[in-house]
């Protein structure tokens, strides 16, 4: 890049949620935040994608308060230190890319914005990084660069770029005739024959030259996500945005209220091999697959079968003499398909939310700002749960009205107080009990995990019954 | 039947252990003894089936050490008294058979024996006991009867029978031209056009006939059997055939020791539907069915999907838009295959065992004389279980070397020996402490079912590590 440019700030845009990935992804822990074709979540490898210092500033991620503090760990996890700002409420991408625009001018004034998508794969990092380096100079001559894909195959799950001519000496840089939406297949197949991109929703530009074409093409947005950020909040190290300014945001998609209508838009041919990964078709396709064309996740076996996908957290899962066959297994629920249906499992989560069923939203693992709690028991007075409390991880001080909890600590050190008695430590093979009605509260100062066991009695164990009195993360 | 006829014993061979139904049925907890098509298991409706007193004595259940807490107590759970017999060890159906004759004639001379695989389902129990009553005459004349069907497909996993002449008035009733082998497809189909039946394999004959054909055709079988009967010992109810004399038992099914060779020999042509569920596309079968040709069995969702069977054991499990897919799901293996497919589960089993994985052969639910232990999560160090003891269930005497246990009880109250402690009651919401060493008896002598968790901590925590130091069920 050249001497003296800023670097780039990185905006993760991370607070969607995926139905068509279920059961591993849900409403409660969707999609970016999942490990769905390796070690990593796609919001990790995307932190990874940008995590070049050369062209790079840190990251910001862009998020809901429902997802702060899977954001903060999982980049903490791969050692990145991200900015994670909250969206008061879910106001579409529009909004999301004002806000990302207005924040990075305000933290770096004249920076520029990689804006990205916290739940797409690519699989060349590097190639993916020549291509932001080729559309940095049409960004910092204030054009809106967006990132079009040589397709590989004609997808109807895409919308398509039609380039136009080359805006210098690299025919991998153009101007935009047109955006075009998702085409049938027959179009799709014309589209590629014509040379068209797949759009992939992900931009640069200066953040300056975004809200000036906001205050063209959409200035209420624009402003209502300006002052959102003047009157942004610091919430234990998150950034929230101002909740009155941002939710008169109008509800519309950054496409539709500027990329399609301004004149300032170039796109850079991508050449590296990429997926929105929106169904489970989507990630049979960007995972390894053995000699038949099999991917298996996690404790899977496949016999006598082509082109699978087994996706297993945690359980033994078995597909015999199949083909061309999709079939997810969490600990609580179950899914099998052909590929070609992939895109059908959104109704059935919806068909299973309207039929009440947790499993649509909820995993039986629950993650907390200070570990995670997993459902492993319950019958109709009693409930078993397994804790994991990271190192530093404190629990509120709370009170149930309705049940008594006993701890049994299986690995690990707790600090415990319970009213009435003196705080003290519980470790391994101890237990102590919590009578009903007694304030109580957990914490880990030691250096490993601390689990344990947590036996609820009761006649009412709903997760509301919880009267929090303190809280280190700030939920009472 | 006749005035003054004895009347029938009926005895269910219950040893058996099928693979081809994992991961419902396992080695630890086989078919016979699993609901696979409604709430009872095979070896129940068996049992229901042979209730009637008008026709049938008390039954007697041949089976192994392993599985006779299983036949003991799924009899009880529906009312039924059964005389428990064990084998020592496997020796096939032709040492089974005779040990069933000779036992039959020992506790009631002269006696008629109905001889029935547990594992069979019969859809029309009236029409069985038809059949049943056909086949009397003739076999108080001496003949063995066996159970043919009309068949109602060209099936390639059956044996075929090729009826002879009328024995009486009734065509039902015939001789037997032949047994033959389990046809390819086309002479299967022959086979129909000639109307062959169905061997099912079950027998009724008087059980001094089936002796004395045994004296003819497989002496050595038949005297060890005898004498296994004559020198069986009684063991808290069950009866133990001498394992010495049982033992040296050939190996060989009664078709091969008897049915094939003696001439006094009569088939009945059975006209209830019948299966032997061999495999799972054989439970899709005589599963119920909705519009679509699905049969779900448990919590399963199917949606836009044909002819496919979902069979769950508490795990959401859902299908879309699939055709003739069989899937099984248990809390710790999913199994997905075609309809086609079903026979090859044996070999993923098989595979599976090679592999030293225990989901081949054990359940995640593991049951005892005295009720039953369900692992719920383990660490390198720790293992929570889930027990529920029957009223009246005592856990033997024991001790650990490597593991302490603490107790939680959630529902019922349980009666605890501590080595040291003086015996006490602990309910709900209670917990007690088992040092490592100590020797300790847990015991339920209330009227409800006790539940309790119980969390493990050591260095060790195999099964093997119980020095059992008393135990009313004599597994010491």
């Amino acid at each position: 890049m050249p001497q003296g440019s800023p670097k780039i700030v990185p905006v993760i845009l991370a607070g969607g949620s995926g139905t068509r990935l279920w059961p591993a992804s849900r409403d409660a822990f969707p999609k970016q935040f999942q490990p769905l074709t390796g070690d990593l979540s796609t919001y990790q490898e995307t932190l990874r994608r940008v995590a070049d210092p050369s062209l790079f500033d840190d990251p910001v991620v862009i998020t809901s308060d429902a997802f702060r503090f899977f954001a903060r760990r999982q980049a903490a996890d791969i050692g990145v230190k991200a900015t994670v700002v909250l969206e008061p409420a879910r106001r579409d991408s529009a909004a999301a890319v004002a806000a990302a625009a207005a924040f990075a001018e305000k933290i770096s004034p004249g920076s520029m914005v990689l804006a990205l998508a916290a739940d797409h794969v690519v699989l060349d990092d590097e190639v993916f990084r020549d291509a932001v380096r080729l559309g940095l100079k049409a960004a910092e001559a204030g054009k809106i660069v967006v990132f079009g894909l040589v397709p590989t195959e004609p997808k109807t799950a895409y919308g398509y770029i039609r380039p136009g001519a080359a805006l210098g000496d690299n025919d991998d840089l153009c101007l935009v005739d047109a955006f075009v939406e998702k085409p049938n297949a027959e179009t799709a197949l014309d589209y590629l024959r014509q040379g068209f991109l797949w759009n992939s929703g992900n931009f640069l530009f200066k953040a300056s030259q975004m809200l000036a074409e906001f205050g063209k093409y959409a200035p209420d947005i624009g402003a209502a996500a300006s002052e959102a950020v003047d009157k942004a909040s610091e919430d234990i190290g998150f950034v929230r945005l101002d909740p009155d300014s941002f939710s008169t945001a109008r509800k519309t998609s950054i496409d539709y209220a500027v990329i399609e209508k301004t004149g300032e838009i170039a796109v850079v041919k991508g050449r590296f091999r990429w997926s929105d990964v929106g169904a489970w078709d989507a990630i049979w396709q960007v995972s390894e697959h053995d000699g038949e064309g099999n991917a298996v996740h996690g404790d899977g076996v496949v016999l006598a079968s082509r082109d699978c996908l087994v996706h297993s957290q945690g359980i033994l899962t078995t597909v015999i003499g199949a083909e061309g066959l999709l079939v997810v297994a969490t600990p609580d629920a179950v899914m099998v398909a052909p590929r070609e249906q992939a895109q059908a499992v959104k109704g059935l989560v919806d068909a299973l939310k309207e039929g009440g069923r947790n499993e649509a939203t909820l995993h039986r693992r629950d993650y907390r700002p200070w570990g995670y709690i997993e459902a492993l028991v319950a019958g109709p007075r009693f409930a078993v749960k397994y804790m994991v409390v990271d190192p530093g991880g404190v629990l509120s001080l709370q009170l149930h009205q309705h049940r008594a909890e006993h701890w049994v600590v299986v690995n690990g050190t707790a600090t415990i107080e319970i009213e009435g008695e003196a705080p003290r430590l519980l470790t391994i093979n101890q237990s102590a009990y919590v009578p009903l009605g007694a304030k109580h509260r957990l914490s880990n100062r030691g250096k490993i995990p601390l689990e344990l066991i947590e036996v609820q009695s009761g006649a009412y164990l709903g997760d509301d019954d919880i009267e929090r009195i303190e809280d280190v993360y700030r939920r009472t």
